[in-house]
């Protein structure tokens, strides 16, 4: 695809060559994102953070990745009492807000607004997740994880196995990965959760019409055995009609030291879109792993920042001309881990 | 007036000369607002934007046209459980939040605030609404509108023919606006409203002695006939106790394209304030006219960048070293139309 | 101590020398925080701004201090509908937000919280409050502005005779002000309260086993007659449990110019940690203290960007680069008083 001026709505937009170029450029954001050095590539270039709907972690790491380039942020949380309540369309929310930065990241709770908020918009729009629809951000961050993880073992995304674990119903995130893995060769997926939280139907065709190899099971340790990435997720229990419903489903999978060390194969990488639940009741990721050097979930969350450095670069061509507007950090960074 | 370190806090404290001055420096920051050129001028300068009532629009729009000069923006929105709930008076609140920046934009739900709060404040203070009362940005950046619209037509504001179109009596846009207008020659104005919504006596008043021609009518098609700009405002539901009352004008004035075509001169052009309701009861201007090259309404929200950039050049008195500190824009900005 | 690197947590980790060492910079900070010069030295550094707690004036004081070292900010205010609620521990929070900046500034309402997030974050952490715990840079920025205000008599901090007057109980500001000025030496501490609302008897004891001359009160008058420094504060009526306990002890202790006039030595100087309760049956420092030169209290306000700047500097290691990055303010800055 021609990434200058483009909008980044979904992960069907890409081709393999083009999360290929967006991951190339995630590396060489490296050394940026981790304060070695600085670049004021996009100086004076303004981002328009529109979060209709709360999502700290996503808002900050876009807001982030655009300062590490240089830009400068102009936000908006929380739409309750503004335009969008006195009657106006999203068309006319995105013509005027759009005349105010030159590129926007935004969420909103309801499907497809994103897209019809871009059609109207003046500049590039980056989908920060519309409802249960598309957060392609995410999904690529995820699967640059993957990539990285396993680089230093010498392999590549194809040929890779891949358990998902928990909701797979109402996680948008393993839904989206899905589709991006789909791009890639000889795959072998294990979709691990209650039958209720299936993944959909529809997207396990999606993959095995792509060649992934996928098998559905309720059980975890046997799923878990014999492959190199545990992709973990949090029960959605915003997504239940009642905290009773979402109990039964909670806590149900939960991975922690002993059960790795028993059944995963050595280096097994460990992922989470994250925030993992902590609570006593739930802890899919049982904090007992969090000195296991293959848990990768902060990794993956820093992970997000070059990803959408890189989109950023994109979108708006400066590629190129990022390290000519680079010099050293003159700050103390030395605590950073 | 002497623009330098002077607060802006209400229409009156223009005269002609004002006002013009005003509009020549927006002429000049418009290759910085389109992105065509950068400025760092205001490089190291803090915007306190102060917004004690919400206001997307008017909050973004003050904060891009501060970045687009270079500057930084420190933002507080909603004082709910802040040190005004605590006691503090507005003088005390003055004096410490101006003491963090070196201009505020501040909008305060009561009338009378803003300009109290500039009292005690050691910093310019820009008026960004108080209430009912005044909004002497968005009032320029509507006659500069005005102005810019019919430029191209070899025309001025003096002589022009200007309908007001809907809720007069609490529309607070348009009571500024006719008060910017005398200070112009030989202008028609022609007020449609509701007889329960009309423009107050003494703005009428304060019209006619100015020496402007007005007229008043409940009737939208004959009064829109013969006019160079048609300023269509939204009902604001708000300002009524029940919303059968507001129900009983919302939609009153509904202009689309076949009224337009039917009854308009050729090139009328079309202002709204924003945001216009656009729900099916009320339509105030419809969506069909929306390819119509005479709406005028995202270009008046275009404008208030460059009008509040040019306020603040000409209060931080660096309007002649913009051009000092600019350089062409590097990344990609195609999409913008 | 050991500034580059270090978390700012708790007033206790300084020795005498590491205070005189923040004021030392803070001093240095001067001609930035008063817009005669400008300087870039953090530039292209991001503060991440933590407030999980509302907090306008600390908040805009950190933010405006990073943007005058020429660093940028990114916020987060309000953590009700984000990862905490949904179970994510605050060790998860801290590792994921501290790879989004190069340094943290936090409050939140529960105590020790902040040190839990700072021992997970991977960079360095200011405690901005952490509930009735501790909040050192307003401690710091309190003992600067009292080292300020009395170096004109040619005065240093030891053996000033200083009254602390309101609500010595709840009042974090209080409670950390003592503990620094044990740093110090034969000062007189004079503790004006409410029976029921005095000074905890182990700050009491901590100050006295340091060698200072603590004495209790429960009347006004007497009490400032003789000291350099009067501290009031505001009774905290949200940690009452009724309106009714806190309006009995409201407004019992005012200072205004009658009784400063009558009753304090010429020069004594006022101080206070705002908000000041203006409300009428508040008012602890009345507001006809307003034209007192020696009313510091926005003095004080305005120290606070300055220790925070220091502390900044100090902990990112670019004390001596700030000149080095300087240079003149061009923009009108003369209203400033």
């Amino acid at each position: 695809m021609q990434f200058a001026g483009s909008h980044i709505l979904s992960v069907h937009q890409f081709e393999r060559a083009d999360v290929e170029r967006i991951f190339t450029v995630a590396d060489r954001m490296e050394p940026y994102a981790q304060r070695r050095r600085i670049t004021r590539v996009l100086e004076g270039a303004i981002l328009g953070s529109m979060f209709f709907e709360p999502s700290t972690r996503t808002r900050v790491s876009f807001g982030s990745a655009f300062n590490l380039l240089g830009g400068e942020v102009r936000e908006t949380t929380g739409f309750e009492s503004t335009a969008i309540a006195k009657g106006e369309s999203l068309y006319d929310t995105a013509r005027v807000l759009s005349g105010y930065s030159d590129v926007i990241a935004m969420r909103h709770p309801a499907e497809g607004s994103v897209g019809e908020f871009a059609a109207a918009s003046r500049v590039p729009v980056i989908n920060g997740g519309d409802g249960s629809n598309e957060h392609p951000s995410q999904a690529l961050l995820d699967l640059y994880t993957i990539k990285s993880e396993i680089a230093g073992r010498g392999r590549g995304i194809d040929q890779l196995r891949i358990a998902m674990v928990g909701d797979l119903r109402y996680g948008r995130t393993v839904h989206s990965l899905c589709k991006l893995l789909c791009l890639f060769d000889q795959l072998q997926v294990v979709l691990v959760s209650p039958g209720e939280l299936r993944m959909p139907g529809e997207i396990v065709e999606q993959m095995r019409r792509a060649g992934l190899e996928v098998v559905e099971s309720e059980q975890l340790e046997a799923s878990i055995a014999h492959v190199d990435i545990v992709y973990s997720t949090r029960i959605q229990e915003e997504r239940f009609s009642t905290q009773e419903e979402a109990d039964l489903y909670r806590g149900r999978f939960r991975l922690n030291q002993s059960i790795y060390t028993h059944h995963c194969e050595p280096n097994t990488v460990i992922m989470h879109p994250l925030p993992r639940d902590s609570r006593d009741n739930a802890q899919e990721l049982d904090d007992d792993l969090n000195d296991n050097p293959n848990l990768a979930i902060f990794r993956q969350a820093d992970n997000g920042v070059l990803v959408r450095m890189a989109l950023f670069a994109l979108i708006l061509d400066v590629v190129d001309q990022v390290d000519q507007h680079a010099r050293d950090v003159n700050w103390y960074t030395a605590r950073r881990f």
